[in-house]
Protein backbone atom coordinates (compact mmCIF):
# COMPACT_ATOMS: atom_id res chain seq x y z
CA UNK A 1 0.00 0.00 0.00
CA UNK A 2 2.97 2.49 0.57
CA UNK A 3 4.15 4.52 -1.31
CA UNK A 4 8.17 5.11 -1.05
CA UNK A 5 9.24 8.39 -1.76
CA UNK A 6 12.30 7.85 -3.47
CA UNK A 7 14.82 10.82 -2.16
CA UNK A 8 17.67 10.57 -4.16
CA UNK A 9 15.46 10.00 -7.35
CA UNK A 10 13.90 13.85 -6.56
CA UNK A 11 17.82 14.99 -5.50
CA UNK A 12 18.87 14.14 -9.20
CA UNK A 13 16.02 15.44 -10.92
CA UNK A 14 16.46 18.67 -8.83
CA UNK A 15 19.87 18.80 -9.97
CA UNK A 16 19.38 17.78 -13.67
CA UNK A 17 17.19 20.98 -13.59
CA UNK A 18 20.02 23.00 -12.35
CA UNK A 19 22.28 21.15 -14.94
CA UNK A 20 20.05 22.73 -17.42
CA UNK A 21 20.28 26.40 -15.68
CA UNK A 22 24.05 26.17 -15.25
CA UNK A 23 24.43 25.64 -18.88
CA UNK A 24 22.83 28.59 -19.46
CA UNK A 25 24.64 30.63 -17.20
CA UNK A 26 27.90 29.35 -18.85
CA UNK A 27 26.37 30.13 -22.24
CA UNK A 28 26.84 33.92 -20.58
CA UNK A 29 30.19 33.22 -19.55
CA UNK A 30 29.03 32.76 -15.48
CA UNK A 31 30.22 29.98 -13.63
CA UNK A 32 27.95 29.83 -10.28
CA UNK A 33 30.10 29.50 -7.45
CA UNK A 34 30.10 28.13 -3.75
CA UNK A 35 32.38 28.58 -0.85
CA UNK A 36 32.08 26.23 2.20
CA UNK A 37 33.67 27.45 5.42
CA UNK A 38 34.92 24.78 7.84
CA UNK A 39 36.24 25.97 11.16
CA UNK A 40 37.82 23.31 13.07
CA UNK A 41 38.06 19.75 12.64
CA UNK A 42 34.74 18.37 13.46
CA UNK A 43 34.67 14.81 11.46
CA UNK A 44 30.71 14.99 10.95
CA UNK A 45 31.39 18.38 9.39
CA UNK A 46 34.42 17.43 7.55
CA UNK A 47 32.16 14.75 5.54
CA UNK A 48 29.24 17.16 4.67
CA UNK A 49 31.70 20.27 3.53
CA UNK A 50 33.39 17.00 1.54
CA UNK A 51 30.21 15.97 0.20
CA UNK A 52 29.10 19.32 -0.93
CA UNK A 53 32.23 19.97 -2.51
CA UNK A 54 32.36 17.08 -4.48
CA UNK A 55 28.42 17.79 -5.82
CA UNK A 56 29.59 20.90 -7.05
CA UNK A 57 32.70 19.17 -8.88
CA UNK A 58 30.14 16.96 -10.39
CA UNK A 59 27.59 19.23 -11.88
CA UNK A 60 30.65 22.13 -12.74
CA UNK A 61 30.00 24.73 -10.36
CA UNK A 62 32.97 25.91 -9.28
CA UNK A 63 33.59 25.67 -5.37
CA UNK A 64 36.03 26.73 -2.74
CA UNK A 65 36.62 25.11 0.26
CA UNK A 66 38.34 27.73 3.01
CA UNK A 67 39.46 25.69 6.20
CA UNK A 68 39.98 27.65 9.44
CA UNK A 69 41.84 26.18 12.32
CA UNK A 70 39.91 24.95 15.59
CA UNK A 71 41.14 28.40 17.28
CA UNK A 72 40.44 31.05 14.55
CA UNK A 73 38.75 33.56 16.39
CA UNK A 74 35.79 35.46 15.27
CA UNK A 75 37.37 38.09 13.36
CA UNK A 76 39.19 35.50 11.11
CA UNK A 77 35.91 34.38 9.90
CA UNK A 78 34.33 37.47 9.52
CA UNK A 79 37.31 38.33 7.31
CA UNK A 80 36.87 35.47 5.09
CA UNK A 81 33.01 36.05 5.07
CA UNK A 82 33.68 39.56 4.08
CA UNK A 83 36.59 38.66 1.07
CA UNK A 84 34.10 36.02 -0.11
CA UNK A 85 31.03 38.72 -0.03
CA UNK A 86 32.81 41.00 -1.99
CA UNK A 87 34.39 38.01 -4.51
CA UNK A 88 32.06 38.44 -8.17
CA UNK A 89 33.39 34.22 -8.57
CA UNK A 90 31.04 33.34 -5.49
CA UNK A 91 27.47 33.25 -5.26
CA UNK A 92 26.49 31.26 -2.48
CA UNK A 93 28.74 31.42 1.12
CA UNK A 94 27.82 28.51 4.02
CA UNK A 95 29.35 28.63 6.92
CA UNK A 96 29.31 24.77 8.10
CA UNK A 97 27.35 24.09 11.72
CA UNK A 98 28.68 24.09 14.24
CA UNK A 99 31.78 26.22 14.49
CA UNK A 100 33.92 25.46 17.77
CA UNK A 101 32.25 27.60 21.15
CA UNK A 102 34.34 30.63 20.69
CA UNK A 103 32.68 31.35 17.30
CA UNK A 104 29.34 33.08 17.59
CA UNK A 105 27.09 31.69 14.82
CA UNK A 106 24.74 33.89 14.58
CA UNK A 107 26.65 36.92 14.08
CA UNK A 108 28.68 35.08 11.21
CA UNK A 109 25.27 34.12 9.60
CA UNK A 110 24.68 38.25 9.81
CA UNK A 111 27.85 38.97 8.14
CA UNK A 112 27.04 36.79 4.91
CA UNK A 113 25.43 38.91 2.38
CA UNK A 114 21.60 38.01 1.92
CA UNK A 115 22.14 37.17 -1.62
CA UNK A 116 24.99 34.79 -1.18
CA UNK A 117 23.21 33.71 2.41
CA UNK A 118 21.97 30.14 0.23
CA UNK A 119 21.40 28.13 3.41
CA UNK A 120 18.49 30.82 3.90
CA UNK A 121 19.71 31.67 7.91
CA UNK A 122 20.32 35.72 7.27
CA UNK A 123 17.75 37.19 9.09
CA UNK A 124 16.86 38.96 5.28
CA UNK A 125 15.78 35.78 4.02
CA UNK A 126 14.09 34.53 7.43
CA UNK A 127 11.62 37.50 7.06
CA UNK A 128 11.27 36.95 3.15
CA UNK A 129 10.34 33.56 4.28
CA UNK A 130 7.64 34.92 6.83
CA UNK A 131 6.42 37.55 3.93
CA UNK A 132 6.02 35.21 1.22
CA UNK A 133 8.44 37.08 -1.16
CA UNK A 134 9.77 34.62 -3.22
CA UNK A 135 13.33 36.41 -3.71
CA UNK A 136 14.88 35.17 -0.71
CA UNK A 137 16.41 31.98 -0.25
CA UNK A 138 14.14 29.10 1.80
CA UNK A 139 16.74 26.88 4.14
CA UNK A 140 17.66 23.67 2.35
CA UNK A 141 15.95 21.51 3.98
CA UNK A 142 12.37 22.16 4.50
CA UNK A 143 12.70 23.69 0.99
CA UNK A 144 13.47 19.81 0.20
CA UNK A 145 10.72 18.67 2.08
CA UNK A 146 8.13 20.66 0.44
CA UNK A 147 9.19 19.78 -3.20
CA UNK A 148 9.41 15.82 -1.47
CA UNK A 149 5.50 16.23 -0.96
CA UNK A 150 5.27 17.70 -4.72
CA UNK A 151 7.07 15.07 -6.49
CA UNK A 152 5.08 12.40 -4.30
CA UNK A 153 1.72 14.06 -5.52
CA UNK A 154 0.80 14.92 -2.13
CA UNK A 155 -1.66 17.84 -1.59
CA UNK A 156 -1.08 20.23 0.47
CA UNK A 157 -3.79 22.87 0.12
CA UNK A 158 -6.66 22.59 2.66
CA UNK A 159 -4.63 19.01 4.25
CA UNK A 160 -4.11 18.87 7.83
CA UNK A 161 -0.30 19.42 8.69
CA UNK A 162 1.93 18.59 11.74
CA UNK A 163 4.98 19.36 11.95
CA UNK A 164 6.93 18.26 14.79
CA UNK A 165 9.49 20.75 16.17
CA UNK A 166 10.18 24.25 15.58
CA UNK A 167 13.78 25.16 15.18
CA UNK A 168 14.56 27.52 12.55
CA UNK A 169 16.40 25.37 10.14
CA UNK A 170 13.75 22.78 9.79
CA UNK A 171 10.43 23.57 12.19
CA UNK A 172 9.72 26.85 12.00
CA UNK A 173 10.44 27.21 8.17
CA UNK A 174 8.52 24.17 7.07
CA UNK A 175 5.23 25.67 9.28
CA UNK A 176 5.96 29.07 6.98
CA UNK A 177 5.84 27.06 3.88
CA UNK A 178 2.77 24.70 4.31
CA UNK A 179 0.92 27.89 5.51
CA UNK A 180 2.16 30.07 2.78
CA UNK A 181 -0.20 30.88 -0.01
CA UNK A 182 1.14 28.02 -2.20
CA UNK A 183 1.09 25.69 0.67
CA UNK A 184 -2.21 26.57 2.07
CA UNK A 185 -1.92 23.61 4.98
CA UNK A 186 -3.78 23.90 7.99
CA UNK A 187 -0.70 23.78 9.71
CA UNK A 188 0.26 22.68 13.35
CA UNK A 189 3.68 23.11 15.31
CA UNK A 190 4.29 20.62 18.10
CA UNK A 191 6.46 20.09 20.21
CA UNK A 192 8.69 19.00 23.59
CA UNK A 193 5.46 20.64 25.23
CA UNK A 194 2.61 19.96 23.44
CA UNK A 195 0.45 18.17 25.25
CA UNK A 196 -1.33 14.59 23.81
CA UNK A 197 1.24 14.39 21.12
CA UNK A 198 -0.42 11.27 19.60
CA UNK A 199 -3.77 13.07 19.23
CA UNK A 200 -2.48 15.58 17.61
CA UNK A 201 -0.09 13.74 15.20
CA UNK A 202 -2.99 11.39 14.67
CA UNK A 203 -5.39 14.21 13.23
CA UNK A 204 -2.46 14.76 10.14
CA UNK A 205 -2.91 14.20 6.65
CA UNK A 206 1.05 14.77 6.58
CA UNK A 207 4.11 14.95 9.15
CA UNK A 208 7.24 16.48 8.83
CA UNK A 209 8.85 14.75 12.01
CA UNK A 210 12.25 16.84 12.56
CA UNK A 211 12.44 16.81 16.52
CA UNK A 212 15.59 14.24 16.68
CA UNK A 213 14.78 11.37 18.35
CA UNK A 214 15.15 8.22 16.74
CA UNK A 215 11.62 5.90 15.96
CA UNK A 216 9.90 8.75 18.01
CA UNK A 217 6.88 8.61 15.79
CA UNK A 218 5.14 5.52 16.02
CA UNK A 219 2.27 3.76 14.63
CA UNK A 220 -0.51 4.30 16.92
CA UNK A 221 0.69 8.47 16.02
CA UNK A 222 -0.15 8.28 11.96
CA UNK A 223 -3.41 8.14 10.56
CA UNK A 224 -4.73 5.51 8.10
CA UNK A 225 -3.20 7.37 4.31
CA UNK A 226 -0.89 9.92 5.69
CA UNK A 227 2.12 11.04 4.25
CA UNK A 228 5.07 11.22 6.58
CA UNK A 229 8.27 13.21 5.82
CA UNK A 230 10.86 12.31 8.27
CA UNK A 231 13.67 14.53 9.00
CA UNK A 232 15.36 12.56 11.42
CA UNK A 233 19.15 11.84 11.03
CA UNK A 234 20.01 9.70 14.40
CA UNK A 235 22.54 7.19 14.53
CA UNK A 236 21.96 4.47 17.01
CA UNK A 237 24.26 1.54 18.18
CA UNK A 238 24.36 -1.51 15.97
CA UNK A 239 26.99 -3.92 16.39
CA UNK A 240 26.18 -5.59 13.53
CA UNK A 241 26.49 -2.71 12.09
CA UNK A 242 30.63 -2.45 10.19
CA UNK A 243 30.87 1.06 11.90
CA UNK A 244 29.47 0.19 15.41
CA UNK A 245 26.03 2.37 14.04
CA UNK A 246 23.18 2.79 12.01
CA UNK A 247 21.35 5.70 10.92
CA UNK A 248 17.68 6.15 11.56
CA UNK A 249 15.14 8.90 11.24
CA UNK A 250 12.60 10.32 14.01
CA UNK A 251 9.71 7.68 12.52
CA UNK A 252 9.54 4.08 13.21
CA UNK A 253 9.58 3.11 9.42
CA UNK A 254 8.98 -0.67 9.73
CA UNK A 255 5.76 0.28 12.12
CA UNK A 256 4.77 3.28 10.52
CA UNK A 257 5.37 2.93 6.41
CA UNK A 258 2.30 0.15 6.34
CA UNK A 259 -0.03 3.01 7.33
CA UNK A 260 0.71 5.75 5.36
CA UNK A 261 0.02 6.77 1.30
CA UNK A 262 3.91 8.36 0.99
CA UNK A 263 6.76 8.04 3.12
CA UNK A 264 10.34 8.95 2.77
CA UNK A 265 12.78 6.47 3.90
CA UNK A 266 15.70 7.08 6.13
CA UNK A 267 18.54 7.04 4.40
CA UNK A 268 17.65 7.95 1.57
CA UNK A 269 15.12 10.19 1.35
CA UNK A 270 15.07 14.39 2.87
CA UNK A 271 18.92 13.81 3.22
CA UNK A 272 19.38 14.14 -0.49
CA UNK A 273 17.38 16.72 -0.89
CA UNK A 274 19.29 18.95 1.33
CA UNK A 275 22.28 18.96 -0.71
CA UNK A 276 20.46 19.73 -3.73
CA UNK A 277 18.89 22.86 -2.86
CA UNK A 278 21.82 23.96 -1.60
CA UNK A 279 22.99 23.63 -4.93
CA UNK A 280 19.52 25.04 -6.13
CA UNK A 281 19.95 28.14 -3.74
CA UNK A 282 23.50 28.72 -5.38
CA UNK A 283 22.37 28.99 -9.09
CA UNK A 284 19.87 30.58 -8.10
CA UNK A 285 21.93 33.32 -6.55
CA UNK A 286 24.19 33.59 -9.66
CA UNK A 287 21.43 33.77 -12.03
CA UNK A 288 20.49 36.66 -9.77
CA UNK A 289 23.73 37.85 -9.41
CA UNK A 290 23.51 38.48 -13.46
CA UNK A 291 20.65 39.01 -14.27
CA UNK B 1 -19.49 31.30 34.41
CA UNK B 2 -17.61 33.64 31.69
CA UNK B 3 -14.76 35.95 32.41
CA UNK B 4 -14.62 39.36 30.20
CA UNK B 5 -11.43 40.42 29.64
CA UNK B 6 -11.14 44.29 30.24
CA UNK B 7 -8.97 45.32 27.38
CA UNK B 8 -9.32 49.10 28.57
CA UNK B 9 -8.33 47.90 32.35
CA UNK B 10 -5.34 46.27 30.85
CA UNK B 11 -4.10 48.66 28.82
CA UNK B 12 -4.42 51.50 30.98
CA UNK B 13 -1.60 48.53 33.25
CA UNK B 14 0.51 48.98 30.85
CA UNK B 15 0.35 52.55 30.31
CA UNK B 16 0.80 52.71 33.48
CA UNK B 17 4.20 50.48 33.44
CA UNK B 18 5.16 52.90 30.46
CA UNK B 19 4.31 56.20 32.63
CA UNK B 20 7.03 54.76 35.27
CA UNK B 21 9.82 54.07 32.32
CA UNK B 22 8.92 57.42 30.59
CA UNK B 23 9.44 59.17 34.21
CA UNK B 24 12.86 57.89 34.57
CA UNK B 25 13.72 58.51 31.12
CA UNK B 26 12.99 62.11 31.83
CA UNK B 27 14.91 62.22 34.72
CA UNK B 28 17.89 61.48 32.23
CA UNK B 29 16.60 64.27 29.87
CA UNK B 30 15.04 62.27 27.44
CA UNK B 31 11.39 61.96 26.20
CA UNK B 32 10.61 59.16 24.05
CA UNK B 33 9.11 60.45 20.76
CA UNK B 34 6.85 59.12 18.47
CA UNK B 35 6.12 60.05 14.71
CA UNK B 36 2.92 59.44 12.75
CA UNK B 37 3.03 60.14 9.04
CA UNK B 38 -0.31 60.01 7.33
CA UNK B 39 -0.40 60.13 3.75
CA UNK B 40 -4.05 61.05 2.39
CA UNK B 41 -7.11 62.45 4.18
CA UNK B 42 -8.51 58.90 4.45
CA UNK B 43 -11.27 59.66 7.50
CA UNK B 44 -10.47 56.24 9.62
CA UNK B 45 -6.92 56.75 9.09
CA UNK B 46 -7.29 60.27 10.62
CA UNK B 47 -8.54 59.40 13.63
CA UNK B 48 -6.04 56.17 14.54
CA UNK B 49 -3.47 58.88 14.13
CA UNK B 50 -5.51 61.80 16.24
CA UNK B 51 -6.15 58.85 19.00
CA UNK B 52 -2.24 57.73 18.93
CA UNK B 53 -1.20 62.01 19.37
CA UNK B 54 -3.63 62.48 22.47
CA UNK B 55 -2.42 59.22 23.90
CA UNK B 56 1.09 60.65 23.23
CA UNK B 57 -0.14 63.90 24.83
CA UNK B 58 -1.68 62.14 27.90
CA UNK B 59 1.42 60.29 28.83
CA UNK B 60 3.82 63.00 28.79
CA UNK B 61 5.40 62.09 25.26
CA UNK B 62 6.80 64.53 22.49
CA UNK B 63 4.81 63.19 18.92
CA UNK B 64 4.65 64.73 16.20
CA UNK B 65 2.18 64.29 12.88
CA UNK B 66 3.05 65.51 9.47
CA UNK B 67 0.09 64.70 6.68
CA UNK B 68 1.47 64.67 3.51
CA UNK B 69 -1.41 65.21 0.50
CA UNK B 70 -3.15 62.43 -1.02
CA UNK B 71 -0.87 62.57 -4.31
CA UNK B 72 2.49 63.03 -2.55
CA UNK B 73 5.12 60.82 -3.99
CA UNK B 74 6.54 57.42 -3.20
CA UNK B 75 9.88 60.23 -2.82
CA UNK B 76 7.99 62.58 -0.78
CA UNK B 77 6.84 59.88 1.93
CA UNK B 78 10.88 58.63 1.88
CA UNK B 79 12.28 61.88 2.38
CA UNK B 80 10.14 62.26 5.45
CA UNK B 81 11.15 59.00 7.12
CA UNK B 82 14.75 59.48 6.14
CA UNK B 83 14.45 62.83 7.69
CA UNK B 84 12.81 61.43 11.07
CA UNK B 85 15.81 58.35 11.16
CA UNK B 86 18.09 60.88 11.53
CA UNK B 87 15.98 62.67 13.78
CA UNK B 88 17.23 62.18 17.87
CA UNK B 89 13.69 63.55 19.09
CA UNK B 90 12.24 60.72 17.54
CA UNK B 91 11.97 57.18 18.78
CA UNK B 92 9.30 55.26 16.98
CA UNK B 93 8.06 55.91 13.12
CA UNK B 94 5.10 54.64 11.70
CA UNK B 95 2.99 55.54 8.23
CA UNK B 96 -0.43 55.19 9.04
CA UNK B 97 -1.64 52.07 6.51
CA UNK B 98 -2.71 52.31 4.11
CA UNK B 99 -1.06 55.13 1.99
CA UNK B 100 -2.50 56.36 -1.13
CA UNK B 101 -2.42 53.43 -4.01
CA UNK B 102 0.97 55.21 -5.63
CA UNK B 103 2.94 54.50 -2.61
CA UNK B 104 4.55 51.16 -2.12
CA UNK B 105 4.07 50.77 1.28
CA UNK B 106 6.41 47.79 1.47
CA UNK B 107 9.50 50.03 0.48
CA UNK B 108 8.38 52.40 3.07
CA UNK B 109 8.49 50.14 5.84
CA UNK B 110 12.27 49.20 4.66
CA UNK B 111 13.17 52.71 4.54
CA UNK B 112 12.09 53.20 8.94
CA UNK B 113 15.16 52.23 10.72
CA UNK B 114 14.17 49.07 12.49
CA UNK B 115 15.52 50.40 15.81
CA UNK B 116 12.39 53.27 15.45
CA UNK B 117 10.07 50.85 13.64
CA UNK B 118 7.69 50.50 16.38
CA UNK B 119 4.66 48.76 14.52
CA UNK B 120 7.35 45.97 14.37
CA UNK B 121 6.63 45.59 10.30
CA UNK B 122 10.39 46.17 8.87
CA UNK B 123 11.77 43.13 7.88
CA UNK B 124 14.76 43.00 10.67
CA UNK B 125 12.15 42.82 12.92
CA UNK B 126 9.65 40.10 11.38
CA UNK B 127 13.11 37.89 11.54
CA UNK B 128 13.95 38.95 15.28
CA UNK B 129 10.09 37.72 16.04
CA UNK B 130 10.84 34.40 13.72
CA UNK B 131 14.02 33.88 15.70
CA UNK B 132 13.04 34.67 19.45
CA UNK B 133 15.40 37.96 19.84
CA UNK B 134 13.75 39.96 22.11
CA UNK B 135 15.25 42.84 21.29
CA UNK B 136 13.09 43.45 18.57
CA UNK B 137 9.58 44.67 18.38
CA UNK B 138 6.84 42.61 18.24
CA UNK B 139 3.64 43.95 15.91
CA UNK B 140 1.45 45.63 18.48
CA UNK B 141 -1.88 43.88 18.19
CA UNK B 142 -0.38 40.41 18.53
CA UNK B 143 1.09 41.59 21.62
CA UNK B 144 -1.56 42.99 22.85
CA UNK B 145 -3.42 39.59 22.75
CA UNK B 146 -0.38 37.62 24.75
CA UNK B 147 -0.44 40.10 27.13
CA UNK B 148 -4.44 40.02 27.34
CA UNK B 149 -3.92 36.36 27.64
CA UNK B 150 -1.66 36.70 30.30
CA UNK B 151 -3.76 39.03 32.71
CA UNK B 152 -6.29 36.95 32.17
CA UNK B 153 -4.38 33.88 33.70
CA UNK B 154 -4.32 32.03 30.73
CA UNK B 155 -2.13 29.39 30.44
CA UNK B 156 -0.21 29.05 27.01
CA UNK B 157 2.45 26.86 27.84
CA UNK B 158 1.01 22.99 26.59
CA UNK B 159 -2.11 24.57 25.33
CA UNK B 160 -4.29 24.12 22.06
CA UNK B 161 -3.99 27.65 20.16
CA UNK B 162 -6.04 28.03 17.08
CA UNK B 163 -5.04 31.20 15.06
CA UNK B 164 -7.79 32.23 12.69
CA UNK B 165 -5.87 33.76 9.79
CA UNK B 166 -2.33 34.40 8.55
CA UNK B 167 -1.35 37.65 8.15
CA UNK B 168 1.58 39.52 8.91
CA UNK B 169 -0.10 41.98 10.96
CA UNK B 170 -1.94 39.33 13.35
CA UNK B 171 -2.15 35.91 11.94
CA UNK B 172 1.30 35.24 11.68
CA UNK B 173 3.32 37.01 14.20
CA UNK B 174 0.41 35.70 16.94
CA UNK B 175 1.34 32.25 15.85
CA UNK B 176 5.44 32.65 16.33
CA UNK B 177 4.59 34.19 19.73
CA UNK B 178 2.56 31.29 20.81
CA UNK B 179 4.74 28.23 19.75
CA UNK B 180 8.16 30.33 21.18
CA UNK B 181 9.62 29.25 24.21
CA UNK B 182 7.93 31.82 25.70
CA UNK B 183 4.69 30.44 24.48
CA UNK B 184 4.90 26.77 24.11
CA UNK B 185 1.51 26.60 22.91
CA UNK B 186 0.68 23.64 20.30
CA UNK B 187 -0.25 26.34 17.62
CA UNK B 188 -2.30 25.66 14.57
CA UNK B 189 -3.05 28.53 11.82
CA UNK B 190 -6.36 28.22 10.33
CA UNK B 191 -7.42 30.29 7.14
CA UNK B 192 -9.38 30.35 4.15
CA UNK B 193 -8.55 27.22 2.42
CA UNK B 194 -9.02 24.95 5.89
CA UNK B 195 -10.99 22.12 5.84
CA UNK B 196 -13.66 21.61 8.94
CA UNK B 197 -13.13 24.93 10.25
CA UNK B 198 -15.39 24.00 13.28
CA UNK B 199 -13.71 21.05 14.06
CA UNK B 200 -10.38 22.45 14.10
CA UNK B 201 -11.75 25.64 16.35
CA UNK B 202 -13.32 22.81 18.44
CA UNK B 203 -10.11 21.68 19.51
CA UNK B 204 -8.70 24.82 21.00
CA UNK B 205 -8.09 25.61 24.28
CA UNK B 206 -7.44 29.21 23.03
CA UNK B 207 -8.89 30.78 19.77
CA UNK B 208 -7.73 34.31 18.49
CA UNK B 209 -9.80 35.27 16.01
CA UNK B 210 -8.22 37.53 12.78
CA UNK B 211 -10.07 37.19 9.86
CA UNK B 212 -12.53 40.25 9.76
CA UNK B 213 -15.69 38.38 9.30
CA UNK B 214 -18.03 39.48 11.38
CA UNK B 215 -19.40 36.83 13.70
CA UNK B 216 -17.42 34.34 11.74
CA UNK B 217 -16.91 31.95 15.12
CA UNK B 218 -19.96 30.72 16.29
CA UNK B 219 -20.75 28.83 19.42
CA UNK B 220 -20.45 25.46 18.11
CA UNK B 221 -17.27 26.19 17.01
CA UNK B 222 -15.67 26.48 20.55
CA UNK B 223 -15.00 24.22 23.32
CA UNK B 224 -16.42 24.75 26.63
CA UNK B 225 -14.05 26.65 28.85
CA UNK B 226 -11.80 28.15 25.79
CA UNK B 227 -10.80 31.59 25.98
CA UNK B 228 -11.57 33.39 22.91
CA UNK B 229 -9.39 36.95 22.04
CA UNK B 230 -11.48 38.22 19.21
CA UNK B 231 -9.04 40.85 16.98
CA UNK B 232 -11.86 41.92 14.68
CA UNK B 233 -12.93 45.59 14.23
CA UNK B 234 -15.97 44.94 11.30
CA UNK B 235 -18.91 47.45 10.95
CA UNK B 236 -21.95 46.53 10.70
CA UNK B 237 -24.87 48.03 9.19
CA UNK B 238 -27.42 49.36 11.90
CA UNK B 239 -30.34 51.42 11.55
CA UNK B 240 -30.34 52.09 15.02
CA UNK B 241 -27.06 53.04 15.74
CA UNK B 242 -26.59 56.87 15.52
CA UNK B 243 -24.13 56.32 12.86
CA UNK B 244 -25.67 53.90 10.71
CA UNK B 245 -23.49 51.36 11.99
CA UNK B 246 -21.80 49.46 14.85
CA UNK B 247 -18.41 47.54 15.36
CA UNK B 248 -18.35 43.91 15.97
CA UNK B 249 -15.78 41.60 15.80
CA UNK B 250 -14.83 38.25 14.47
CA UNK B 251 -16.73 36.62 17.20
CA UNK B 252 -20.64 36.20 17.98
CA UNK B 253 -20.15 37.36 21.32
CA UNK B 254 -23.56 36.95 22.50
CA UNK B 255 -23.44 33.11 21.99
CA UNK B 256 -19.99 32.43 22.13
CA UNK B 257 -19.36 33.92 26.05
CA UNK B 258 -21.45 31.71 27.89
CA UNK B 259 -18.79 28.82 27.22
CA UNK B 260 -15.87 30.52 27.59
CA UNK B 261 -13.55 30.72 30.64
CA UNK B 262 -12.60 34.11 29.20
CA UNK B 263 -13.37 36.05 26.18
CA UNK B 264 -12.63 40.09 25.26
CA UNK B 265 -15.37 42.23 23.83
CA UNK B 266 -15.49 44.04 20.69
CA UNK B 267 -15.07 46.90 21.32
CA UNK B 268 -12.65 47.27 24.72
CA UNK B 269 -11.21 44.23 24.16
CA UNK B 270 -7.71 43.62 21.97
CA UNK B 271 -8.27 47.40 20.47
CA UNK B 272 -7.23 49.70 23.30
CA UNK B 273 -4.25 47.04 23.27
CA UNK B 274 -2.89 47.46 20.35
CA UNK B 275 -2.42 52.02 21.15
CA UNK B 276 -0.83 50.64 24.64
CA UNK B 277 1.73 48.44 22.92
CA UNK B 278 2.58 51.33 20.26
CA UNK B 279 3.46 53.55 23.11
CA UNK B 280 5.31 50.81 25.14
CA UNK B 281 7.31 49.84 21.88
CA UNK B 282 8.09 53.78 21.64
CA UNK B 283 9.24 53.64 25.60
CA UNK B 284 11.41 50.63 24.61
CA UNK B 285 12.84 51.76 21.49
CA UNK B 286 13.93 55.45 23.88
CA UNK B 287 15.05 53.26 26.65
CA UNK B 288 17.26 51.32 23.43
CA UNK B 289 18.42 54.42 22.15
CA UNK B 290 19.72 55.62 25.20
CA UNK B 291 21.13 52.76 27.08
Amino acid sequence: MSKIIDGKAVAEKVLAECGQQIERLKNQGVIPGLAVVLVGEDPASKVYVGSKVRKCAELGLHSRKIELPVDATQEDVLTVVKELNADDQIHGILVQSPPPPQIDEDAIVRAIDPAKDVDGFHPENVAKLALEDSSGFVPCTPAGCMRLLKEAGVETSGAEAVVLGRSMIVGKPMALLLMSKEGNATVTVAHSRTKELADVCRRADIIVAAIGRPGFVTADMVKEGAAVIDVGINRVDDDSAKRGYRIVGDVDYDAVAPKCSAITPVPGGVGPMTIAMLISNTVKAAEAANA
